[in-house]
């Protein structure tokens, strides 16, 4: 039997390779890194071929599909929502992702997604933000403080200059563990005892709870003016974070409307609701905050285009970082026609 | 740092140790296994979720993604199609495929699934000729003999009972490799000087060509009365292999019909053009070959329920012929909240 060709090969980034690239780089320059690839590709957003993710939803959870392509590369993203995995001791969402190359088909990368996820969640909360949360915001608040927590903490530090946390959780352990885990980043974090108290003084408002229902973290009166809101946790169709008074009351940005209109906290809202993709104001072809006044809301989903950033950004550091393994995951034969061929002279 | 809990890794099957899988179960075995397998789950076809494949065409080919769940576990194929692969020696076809749990959305299996479709592909046809084709057939026309020829060959032999195989391919290299590939199988091989040489005799004609355009490999002359057409070759938008006349005398049966209306012979005809799912007629409701002398299509394109099967069917076989390497793509911190902590701690 031959050996298989270099083609037979796809790099494969394990979860051990991508905690080792995260400490290689350093985690807050991944977030500059990953934000900076992110709006990169937003402000090329017309290029890319979109869908809303592909969902096949259970009672306990769902499981979707992500793609989008460049029309040079093409990525994917599997990803499960489970909030009732937590109490398995299973993550809530884990992922894996692919790039492929639009020419031939042939798989590039794949990776854990996971921790990826995680950090291009944050990274892209924190660049929403650059663009929309008022001028010189020290002090964001945090409501939810699971395993999302620590990644839109220290993206908001890296990327938009926050210097004071304040986390609620409706579990104290849980903000006992953020605390803990953001311990000598250079943060000062506050741990308190209800929404109302996280959000004194904050001008930036970061939701990202786990239920999946539709709860109300946020009521309008919560909601003073000149705040940004970063609505996280509200990422699939029955789930909510915000009551729907605020989201009248607030400018709305989101990631890909088709998309946000089922799963955002948009859902609430008539079909017609006015909107702004973010990508034009990245592009500057719509307006982002207007006034110092204004409540600016990104409603994020998440957004194909943003794992297929990540994917690039990953494979982009594995020629000078290693930290792939080969998979022999494509068959190939050394006549493309003779597949049978290839598996019969391997007995 | 600690080691990964079980959950964190993925049994994974590699090209080799499906090669091996293959071979410890017998190729023959395998083709009539997957028949069984994919014919139970036709049987319960109304219980899955069913949607087309979400594909992402290029100007040389496409990528595609196709999902589907029975309620317990969930799975999807990631599969290109590039007829121009060929000439760089590459692969016209490549795949894996996932199995996860739908209860926590962990992965269960990943695969390669280049090999693992030529042969559900093969499975798939065979199993359909069984309820379709015309009682004791022993002879079929094979036309186009790239890289799904010989599985199909050998499907039909181990599921149908066919005993002589008639080629014909306009390279007559193609034909040749097949030839000597189905050498000392115990199939009668005739290699043909063209299709309506190919098709003397045959009561089962398969078209299993490539190329991405609308061909007449087929004319409705060259069909006698009590055929089975087995059309493999016309699966994506804008590829198709018989002149629509054939279509219109013929019984169509089809897998899912919104996918086969898009992609298969079908797309040459009204969106009402009759069909009957083939699951109906597996289940009982609906009625296969009606007389003698009917001419029965089964135009195949290639169903998530196929896929799924066949990926059960190998995650069945791992328990007592190992074979898989375990991959360590899920995140599995000891907290599942800690996932911050967790890359932490391996720094």
């Amino acid at each position: 039997m031959m050996s298989p060709s270099k083609q037979a090969y796809v790099p494969f980034v394990s979860v051990a390779n991508m905690m080792k690239l995260v400490h290689a780089i350093g985690v807050e320059q991944v977030m500059i890194d990953l934000a900076a690839e992110i709006e990169a590709d937003f402000r090329r957003w017309p290029l890319f071929d979109k869908t809303p993710r592909v969902a096949s939803h259970s009672d306990v959870g769902v499981i979707e599909l992500m793609p989008t392509s460049d029309g040079e590369t093409y990525g994917f993203k599997y990803v499960n929502g489970h909030p009732s995995n937590m109490k398995r001791g299973l993550q809530t969402v884990t992922a894996f992702g692919l790039l492929a190359d639009v020419a031939t088909g042939y798989p590039l990368l794949l990776s854990e997604m996971t921790i990826l996820t995680a950090l291009r969640t944050a990274a892209t909360s924190a660049m929403a933000a650059k663009w929309l949360a008022p001028k010189g915001a020290k002090t964001m608040a945090l409501i939810g403080n699971g395993a999302q927590a620590e990644f839109q903490a220290l993206a908001f530090k890296a990327v938009c200059g926050i210097s004071e946390i304040r986390l609620y959780d409706i579990d104290p352990a849980a903000s006992a563990k953020c605390a803990a885990n953001l311990a000598g980043c250079g943060l000062k974090v506050v741990s308190c005892d209800s929404a109302e108290q996280a959000i004194l003084g904050a001008e930036i408002i970061t939701t990202v709870t786990a239920d999946k229902q539709y709860a109300t973290i946020l009521t309008d009166n919560m909601v003073g003016a000149g705040v940004h809101i970063n609505a996280v946790g509200g990422d699939c169709p029955g789930k909510t974070e915000l009551h729907k008074d605020i989201l009248t009351r607030a400018s709305v940005f989101v990631e890909y409307p088709p998309q946000t209109r089922i799963e955002g906290e948009i859902q609430q809202m008539d079909p017609n609701f006015p909107v702004t993709e973010l990508w034009q104001v990245i592009a500057g072809t719509a307006a982002g905050r207007r006034a110092a006044r204004d409540v600016t809301l990104f409603d994020s989903v998440g957004f194909a285009i943003e794992d297929f950033s990540a994917l690039r950004y990953v494979l982009g550091k594995l020629a000078s970082l290693g930290l792939a393994d080969q998979l022999d995951m494509i068959a190939d034969p050394d006549d493309p026609r003779d597949l049978f061929g290839m598996l019969m002279r391997a007995a």
